[in-house]
């Protein structure tokens, strides 16, 4: 299907093909290489590394983004790179970029997110990958601000590339000029959850996911979020080697 | 709602309520304190960390085990964790265990895994946590050499805690005896997927996800794969904090 030389770049993200933040994306990259979307056919945001493995996937092509190639899938992030990097793409592609998303996916925020597990997906199967996020949830967020920092990051992965099992995760203030750019770590952060409880009309309750975020390093300046919170883009490079090495010696000493 | 003084265990799993191995869990550990299970009303594998956001939840008390509270919910299993210490309890659990899966939660897989993605949040939300799961996925697996060691392991954590943002994954192999028990790391691995086309009766194509598990380490003997096929019992320390470290100063050096 593609028979370009340039490097391929699957796009996708978790708010869904339509989405605004995904159309920015495309704009700032589109001189990069050959650029194809993959991207939900709804919203899948909160989705976190959820694959569908107990209904059939669709994906069609679609013609959303003139110029471009682009599908339309009706499963979750990481089954859109998967079925890309699988089924619709003829070659490995060298940059999977994710985004951008409609809200922040720093800090702890990372785990709960389509977007950023899609990049994690992609580095898994050995593709360098990058999410971005603004921290904005508003559909129409300002994009603008975010995409000579987009480009330039994309830019610097397709030249170097990253580890092996490494992936970027980049988010945006909300701002209209950014300070600069700051490469630090996740911070440590939790949301505080606080159920909204509901009647139904036939008098049985429900509820509805409200929570409040709480930065836990609210003192530590190396982390995303203080990066976010003075104005910085926060540049996080990610892994999903999820053991705690600092830990295996601990437990080791237990009597079991 | 309890007035119990023994350790609080909330209890969850990925495969439902109804789940053959959230019973043997149940039995496993029913005399470490007051146990109370919440878990999804029907089968979430897959679902990774995934949180209902966008539809209202439920969650209902249901009288599936004997002698234990028992409810169960809408959403995925992080929901049942947010759910279960926010909205049901009246105190903070002192452990959540989630499982017993029926499956391997071993090395990659664990990114997919709702069962360990419930271990997980608690972990975020503070609370010492683990997950099991047997490397067998038949309804009809044999959970019983499992127990014992299920048993020790969390009577090992209620005793000695973790440290903050640490749960355990610990995995069986398929097996009537155990060697023993390792502490290990997570396998580098990944599925390489073979995507199953078929036609609808519209003519329309759709895919199902199917794959083989490729460990990309073979040769190591300290990961939790190594100790699964040597028949031991793998315990991998895991964190979520995803920050690649090591990663830091190299991308910090990029002229971005």
């Amino acid at each position: 299907m593609q028979t370009d030389t340039r490097p391929l770049i699957l796009v996708t993200n978790d708010d869904g093909i339509t989405a605004p933040g995904i159309r920015a994306l495309v704009d700032a990259i589109k001189d990069l290489g050959q650029v194809v979307i993959i991207a939900p056919d709804s919203p899948q945001s909160g989705m976190g590394h959820a694959i569908t493995i107990s209904k059939p996937l669709r994906v069609e092509r679609n013609d959303v983004f003139k110029g471009f190639e682009s599908y339309q899938c009706s499963g979750t992030p990481v089954d859109c790179v998967k079925l890309g990097h699988h089924q619709v793409l003829d070659r490995l592609p060298d940059l999977v970029v994710s985004g951008i998303n409609h809200g922040s996916n720093a800090s702890i925020n990372i785990i709960y997110s389509g977007t950023m597990s899609a990049a994690v997906e992609a580095a898994v199967e050995g593709i360098p990958a990058v999410g971005f996020s603004l921290c904005d949830y508003a559909y129409h967020a300002d994009f603008e601000p975010c995409k000579p920092f987009v480009k330039s990051i994309c830019q610097n992965i397709l030249e170097k590339g990253l580890p092996d099992g490494v992936l970027l995760n980049v988010n945006f203030p909300k701002a209209d000029v950014y300070k600069g750019l700051k490469v630090c770590r996740q911070a440590r952060a939790k949301w505080k959850e606080d159920f909204d409880q509901r009647i139904d009309p036939n008098g049985r309750k429900y509820y509805w996911l409200v929570g409040k975020f709480i930065n836990m390093e609210m003192e530590a300046a190396d982390t995303d979020q203080a990066a976010l919170d003075a104005g910085y883009v926060s540049v996080v490079p990610t892994q999903f080697d999820l053991t705690s090495h600092s830990s295996i010696d601990l437990v080791r000493d237990w009597k079991m």
